[in-house]
């Protein structure tokens, strides 16, 4: 396993929670992960390999550890007998470019879950190809992790969960979402990353737009979005009514969205969900 | 409610996480602690009154915050209905002294849950005196919340509820704590401590030592206690062997203590065990 490096490990709830970290050939940097592997996966090489595995794509400035320490998913997937894969939000590094001024919301802990194509992006923002290729063959080749798998994801992540999962109907057996930046290229965030990862040309941008991408796809796997009505990102950045609108009328598939009253952007919502949704994918990865 | 400032407050497992601000006379600085509401005490005045409260008392470096953040507790104080209280852990701001090179294990968050009776610490570090007066007496003016009380806190925290918990056994119905800091009158963090706080006279560090006081009271509230096997604590710091001898041959009340085969000092081990931690409390206050 030379190419994959052991950070730290730690029991939890009888499971393993495990940093790696590794090189990324497509993001040119080291990248940092998180993986949680449930008990039923510690009894043998043949078990892990079959456990079904679930990655969380997270939001604006986190890294891999958030959800980890936040979600209280170990105790459900420990119990369901799920890996959690938790990646990183960007590139990361000596040369790795960031935002001019630093802000939060674009470069690092801002990948956005897009191939930049735009100079001086391009180079090291490949996170797309990341999470959907690079990162599940380095779990199967390097730890032995091939099961099933499913997608989901928190606001900026959720909008990664939800486009990936869209244009990879093939690879994850169901998709959800908390909070998700659903119409990107129609609010601030969005328009920002996408301008300066893609360019000006927005035709490329709609192909990373989860509404856009439900009036183009013929199928999709079952759909899990949940949205708190107290959120502060709701109405300038989330896009909640275009998805609504999206999913009640292009549909091709299985889909709840669920507005829950009073709940903010915080993982206080996150923690609160997570266990339908866990369970949600669990029912579709058996 | 002119003497106490609320924060934030967000909902959480449909109960309210929330920070509140005060002007602590004993402490002479102004403190900051978290509680967690769980929805049945938000019905009414009289619910809110009667609900049981389970202090949370901290470890070294921490706040308020990382108990609520990281032990995935609201959903268990949501299911029971208890109220959860979690202070800081020493005084903070303009004026309070700190450990003269800044070290995590001395001064600011690292209060010891003791009145401080030497030079400069007297003035502000009266975490005892916060802890089983000025803040129960604060819950009860200001929020009304009157219900029957638990102690229980993670390594310095379980110090605290250790000690507290067993010199008044008529405030606090039981008594929990995870890989606390079991005779600190005979280990480094708790002699530089106690030799700060309480000065060189070692008969007042007995009083705030479980292994001591464990062999002086007359009766205790039952007690639980667990440890992990991988602590990297366990050996210099947290005289677990001294606890279980004074429990097995002093205890006059029911115990039990269990040694978790391959946790750490983390809180991913106090979220493994905060459910059985809570249930042993909520069955106590009933």
């Amino acid at each position: 396993m030379d190419s994959i490096k052991l950070l730290s490990q730690q029991t939890s709830f009888e499971g393993r929670y495990i940093r790696y970290q590794h090189r990324s050939t497509v993001n040119k940097c080291d990248m940092t992960f998180s993986v949680f592997v449930p008990p039923q996966a510690l009894q043998s090489d043949e078990e892990l390999a079959l456990t079904p595995i679930v990655y969380f794509l997270s939001g604006l400035t986190c890294t891999d550890e958030n959800f980890m320490q936040k979600s209280g998913a170990h105790r459900i997937a420990s119990d369901l007998g799920l890996i959690l894969v938790a990646p990183d939000t960007s590139p990361r590094g000596e040369g790795v470019p960031d935002d001019p001024e630093g802000a939060y919301d674009f470069g690092l802990g801002a990948g956005f879950y897009v191939n930049a194509t735009q100079a001086p992006w391009a180079d090291h923002y490949q996170m797309y190809d990341y999470i959907v290729d690079e990162l599940p063959a380095l779990l199967s080749s390097e730890l032995g992790m091939r099961g099933a798998a499913a997608i989901t994801g928190h606001s900026m992540g959720g909008h990664g969960a939800l486009t990936i999962g869209l244009r990879h109907p093939d690879r994850y057996q169901s998709i959800s979402a908390f909070s998700p930046i659903a119409n990107p290229s129609k609010c601030p965030w969005g328009e920002k990353a996408f301008s300066n990862y893609l360019g000006e040309d927005q035709s490329t941008w709609l192909t990373h737009d989860t509404c856009v991408l439900l009036g183009q796809v013929e199928a999709h796997k079952p759909i899990l979005v949940d949205q708190g009505t107290d959120d502060q990102f709701l109405k300038e950045q989330l896009g909640t009514p275009a998805l609504e609108h999206a999913l009640s009328e292009n549909s091709k598939g299985e889909w709840v969205l669920n507005m829950r009253a009073s709940y903010d952007h915080s993982y206080y919502f996150i923690a609160s969900f997570i266990e339908e949704h866990l369970r949600f994918h669990a029912k579709h990865l058996d």
